[in-house]
């Protein structure tokens, strides 16, 4: 038996989008070092480098050493010039950003949302908030390159559709990138919410990690994944999905997907308010218990430490199945601090195997409620920087 | 709060390892079309020609048509001039081939071992056979290019060392490359068998598939992830070490790990063995099991479907995790057929998410028993092609 030759293209695009991948870095180089680099004619990188200056995502940024005669000008990555709208939308609120090429947030703003109210009023919100956006950081429209929006259920990734979103009535295969295309005329990327917030994580706190993993505990529970420095979504953009895992030795409590026993069912708000009503105690929302856990009622860190462990007996499995070498905990569940981290790892630690938890670091996330926006805003980054999506738009 | 600058390396390579992966697809292109693809100069594209001529991975295949004047001469990628060597190392018995670039079987031999006698003895074996079988296939030592080991245990895939293997004393952080490399000069690759299984599965069947979980279920039960169609390690190489992760609802089993209830505890043949021995049946290992169920014996057959419901109960929660569209089972214990993949997907169509079993196909290991060597010839196929590589030997 014979292995078939590679089917993916072996071609490379060598064109505009390839030289501006040269200068993503942000370091400044001539004319020359990038035809020396590149192996291209002098013509070709002048012409080339003349594109990028006219799109504003390069700018010439001063002067080489001269070797005698005129000193040769450099050329850099100008992420200033450029904006993204970065969109994250919850179940009850949406929180929107205008950032730059380097994420950097520019201006935020944060609504209250009824999401079923459906897609069309919801995005029509959010695009109304962009123009704000645009306006209070002294944006023009035509400074707009891309949008992320990330929704909180399953997302077919290439088409940018939500998939039976179980908390989203109105959602489902919804066109949102031909939503909000009606209002704003540039790409549109569309994520679950977690992968977001997964990418978030990753880029603006530990870019150097090439395995994470991380996980959103709230209402709902689930993950995203970073394996050898990008982004996982699996076959359908379901990938990460674990609050539907069912829990080895957890009660077998219903949960809304059908099946009993589910990670979200024992572990999620909704579970741990449960368990705090049968000793009399009322609350509503994730917010609500990292308060009372926060203002020290024992019961309340009881049952936090207990969803803890439920978390960890599904991250033990993932652990073993991803071999991250970061998790990072997150979510409005997390805010709780400690009492939900040392549950996680009680069990994390104790059920992996040694070689997958030796080198394992198990952290709350650091970018908190920017996790998304930070995330939405790299996806629609690096999505307009391709190789590809630059060849299109300029080569 | 800011996302930092990307911090993977944004040049690509440019020279001959580069020119090489255009040519790799096996399609004759003139250097004028080289030229005209890459964008560097005619001259620049002769001189990297003649490197891959001399090196033998590039053929001169004929002449393109003629524009006018003397017609040019094409070149493509010749898989059949240089060699490899491919180990699967097993507790047991080793099976060693010999193939092209294109992974085309030349000669293979299988030989029993005992891998308790060590790194040095098992190594020198291995050597021996594969001198045999470079006379056998008449080929010089000199055509010989790279080598890829696969053993039975975590590996540390960078060093190339195993990491505490459980059934192969004395191997624990040996240098593999560094003995092998005594014999033969040159680069040594080594992985954990099952990652080989599952990329020589991938490679050989379904190369078009993304996101491929392969899974083999024998004496041990792992797995390798096919994510974005890549081989997928995790951050210390243990990436899908499937059979520690606890079964939700199996007997509290001691497993040789420290645990309990442990996948391979629960459903590895030395289980179906024991269930057996209560039944009064003696059985040692896969193959007299697998001999039991395909005679029609139901009492094999019962344990061989209720350990497929154990795998299955741990891969509904990996296909959760991961999101793969397609799971395939080898090992072994998959050589029973039906018993063991009917009870893997009794479970994992009910306990995962429709979004992810929507479009999920569950089939046996194609490769079988050659999956191991076919894997180990990618790796060190993939290793000397790529572009890295070449620009260092060649460049």
């Amino acid at each position: 038996m014979a292995i078939e030759r590679p089917t993916r293209p072996a071609a490379r695009a060598t064109g505009v989008g390839e030289l501006f991948q040269l200068l993503r870095d942000g370091a400044p180089r001539t004319r020359a070092e990038l035809a020396s680099t590149t192996g291209q004619a002098r013509s070709t990188i002048a012409a080339r480098v003349e594109l990028l200056l006219a799109a504003g995502l390069v700018s010439a940024t001063g002067e080489a050493q001269s070797t005698g005669g005129r000193p040769p000008a450099t050329f850099a990555f100008s992420p200033e010039v450029r904006v993204v709208l970065a969109v994250d939308l919850g179940a009850t609120h949406a929180r929107v950003a205008l950032t730059d090429l380097a994420s950097n947030v520019l201006a935020v703003a944060e609504t209250a949302i009824r999401m079923d109210l459906g897609p069309t009023h919801v995005l029509g919100l959010v695009c109304a908030l962009g123009d704000e956006l645009l306006a209070e950081a002294g944006r023009e429209r035509s400074s707009l390159v891309s949008i992320g929006v990330g929704i909180p259920g399953p997302v077919e990734f290439s088409a940018g559709r939500p998939i039976n979103p179980p908390i989203m009535p109105g959602w489902d295969g919804a066109d949102v990138p031909g939503i909000v295309h009606e209002h704003f005329a540039v790409p549109v990327l569309v994520d679950n919410d977690v992968n977001l917030m997964a990418l978030g994580e990753h880029r603006s706190s530990w870019p150097d990690i090439d395995d994470l993993l991380f996980v959103k505990v709230a209402t709902g529970i689930g993950a995203g994944i970073i394996s050898d420095g990008s982004l996982r979504r699996g076959a359908k953009g379901s990938a990460g999905d674990i609050g539907h895992i069912a829990v080895d030795g957890a009660p077998a409590v219903p949960c809304r997907c059908g099946n009993t026993g589910c990670l979200e069912a024992v572990a999620g708000s909704e579970a741990i308010a449960a368990a705090l009503a049968e000793e009399g105690i009322e609350v509503t929302g994730s917010a609500e218990i990292v308060a009372l856990v926060r203002g020290g009622d024992r019961a309340a860190a009881r049952a936090m430490r207990r969803a803890g462990r439920d978390v960890g007996t599904v991250l033990a499995a993932c652990v073993s199945m991803v071999n991250p070498s970061m998790i990072v905990v997150g979510g409005g569940l997390a805010e709780a601090g400690e009492q939900l981290l040392a549950g996680i790892r009680e069990v994390v630690y104790k059920r992996s195997l040694p070689l997958a938890t030796h080198d394992l670091r198990l952290v709350a996330s650091v970018a908190g409620t920017d996790a998304g926006i930070l995330g939405a805003s790299a996806l629609a980054v690096d999505h307009v920087l391709s190789p590809q999506a630059l060849d299109e738009r300029l080569g």
